[in-house]
């Protein structure tokens, strides 16, 4: 679980900017042909002449965004990629390219760097988007990782968050939650391994809401499922702040109010057994926990016979008239206002 | 000259991250219709049908690639913008789209990011280009800016670092190594700075030199002039890395050697003078220097009489056969063989 310390180190310095990135990008295959020339002169060059293009980016801080006392950075690398891919997605679009910068303080070896981007070169593989340029240089201080994603899609397939209507149905893929507890799990642990340096954490217990933490999959196949089920979404966002912050945004965007049902919200087993251990409320995390990385979507309710039934697809509420604002319908049947409590940068 | 202190100050805290993005963007104008739906959603859309899409990125750390000592927040907004654009202009592209995302740290104000946007705004403007996405978070330290900047260009007009030929000339736009010298003054005055903090520099004999290293201005001005003189280069790159290091980059990729001629190196006569009270070799610097953000070209012979006698375009030297190597050929007709010497980022 912890930083194997005793791996061979080759500093950064050996070897020029260009020589690194070259030695990184090595075995990154291309897998489109919009891709007309990717790493190795001033700009990539791409031809996105196929229908519209979305482009988005994320900046990730090591102490603010990731703790490598328990990320591995062949998993920070996979994770990296998959936080800009969720937001490609959750525009209905399918992504293609994407850009990745580093800044590394002279702490990393060479040999960390490549298990960074073993990561990124999996998630590369699994999505299949193509590495087209990125920078790489020094930091005073830790690892910061840049990634820029760009997707397609046709123009009347792209989903934002401002097209939710009253009486659509207000519906989550997966499940949510998990990914807070697997962090609380692992900040525990690391808290023990502070003070005793010589446990090892016996995590059976807790492998997905680990992995939802670790190794978070953006939901390409969901994308691939509207296509196939004939739904367009009205409006569309990926949950990285939490439940609750996303709802509030379509309803912001959309002009709309939100019904959200706790009894619908889908959680999983292993995550309401840590709720419990942890003595947290599962609704709370399912709400403001954040990092989930599945799509939340509003779909006119004349298109609900296509995805009823579907296991990838939970209906939890439906929208409302703007004066009426989100609420949340407890299991008591109480209603309360719905709060942003979710991760915020700052 | 230096930071001024007494500003009034409101913390990053203060505003939540969406609101932050919100207030910092939000009179920035949209240039193109290829811009179609700017920021605000989880990914801008662009229509990006006409014509080859380029895209490059850089990344910029405090203390790594800038000092806020002697750098206006202002300078840096608008040159993080030129880094980067003047990497799609060495494409034979015209820039269209950025996106702009930092960490900083919390010794940073809102009032501070206002000063470095209105300079990103600023270059916006000047070059016609549209802020569509970003990402702002906070850092354990200092200020960190990583752009990613699109262009378009018929793929006809795409000038890679790959196509210069035997005997093709070297042309270079405007004048090289004034950039270093700035740095080099900037840095003296630091120095005096620190010694005694009532001391006012007197900079008006180096205005040229500073402002090339503070304001640099990428060549967007070029793309245009050589499709009006209807000359497209075999092979382009921009000048960040020092004349040197851009010169054995051409070589390389296009696989062939290079004379160049000292006493045909585009000098200012600041520079030369600063060089002087410096005692540094003037060729030196400008074969080293960096940060010039000029275009270096190669030109087939027969577009001789296009360029001819433009004072934007001076010719340097050519290419030759590969087995032949680059070199430097010397005011004494020395040939000495060229070495990257340029800044590294490790």
């Amino acid at each position: 679980m912890f930083q194997d310390k005793s791996n061979p180190s080759t500093s950064l310095e050996q070897l020029g900017e260009f020589q690194l990135i070259k030695h990184l990008t090595k075995n990154f295959k291309i897998h489109h042909t919009s891709t007309v020339k990717s790493v190795g002169d001033d700009a990539a060059v791409l031809d996105l002449s196929n229908g519209k293009t979305v482009i988005t980016t994320d900046l990730l801080v090591e102490g603010v965004h990731f703790d490598l006392a328990y990320m591995p950075l062949k998993h920070l690398g996979y994770k990296a990629v998959m936080v800009n891919l969720s937001d490609v997605y959750s525009m209905n679009a399918l992504a293609k390219q994407i850009t990745v910068s580093i800044a590394v303080s002279n702490r990393f070896s060479l040999e960390a760097l490549e298990e960074l981007y073993s990561g990124i070169q999996l998630a590369c593989e699994h999505h299949e988007v193509d590495l087209v340029g990125g920078d790489t240089t020094s930091s005073t201080k830790g690892l910061l990782i840049s990634i820029t994603a760009l997707g397609q899609a046709d123009e009347a397939k792209i989903t934002y968050r401002s097209g939710a209507k009253p009486n659509d149905l207000l519906v989550v893929t997966g499940d949510v939650g998990a990914s807070y507890m697997g962090l609380q799990v692992l900040e525990r642990e690391k808290q023990v391994f502070l003070v005793n340096p010589q446990s090892q954490p016996d995590l059976t217990n807790y492998d997905y809401i680990i992995e939802r933490q670790l190794k978070p999959e953006a939901r390409k196949d969901i994308v691939e499922l509207l296509e196939i089920l004939e739904v367009k979404p009205t409006a569309m966002i990926d949950i990285s702040d939490g439940l609750s912050s996303e709802i509030l945004h379509l309803c912001e965007e959309s002009e709309v109010g939100c019904n959200l049902f706790e009894e619908k919200i889908p959680l999983d087993p292993q995550m309401m057994q840590t709720c419990e251990e942890f003595e947290i409320n599962s609704t709370t995390v399912a709400l403001s926990g954040g990092e989930d990385y599945e799509l939340l979507m509003t779909i006119d309710q004349k298109d609900y016979d296509k995805i009823k039934g579907n296991p990838n697809l939970t209906v939890i509420g439906y929208m409302s008239e703007p004066n009426e604002k989100a609420h949340l319908i407890t299991r008591a049947n109480q209603k309360i206002a719905l709060t942003a409590q979710g991760w915020k940068a700052f």
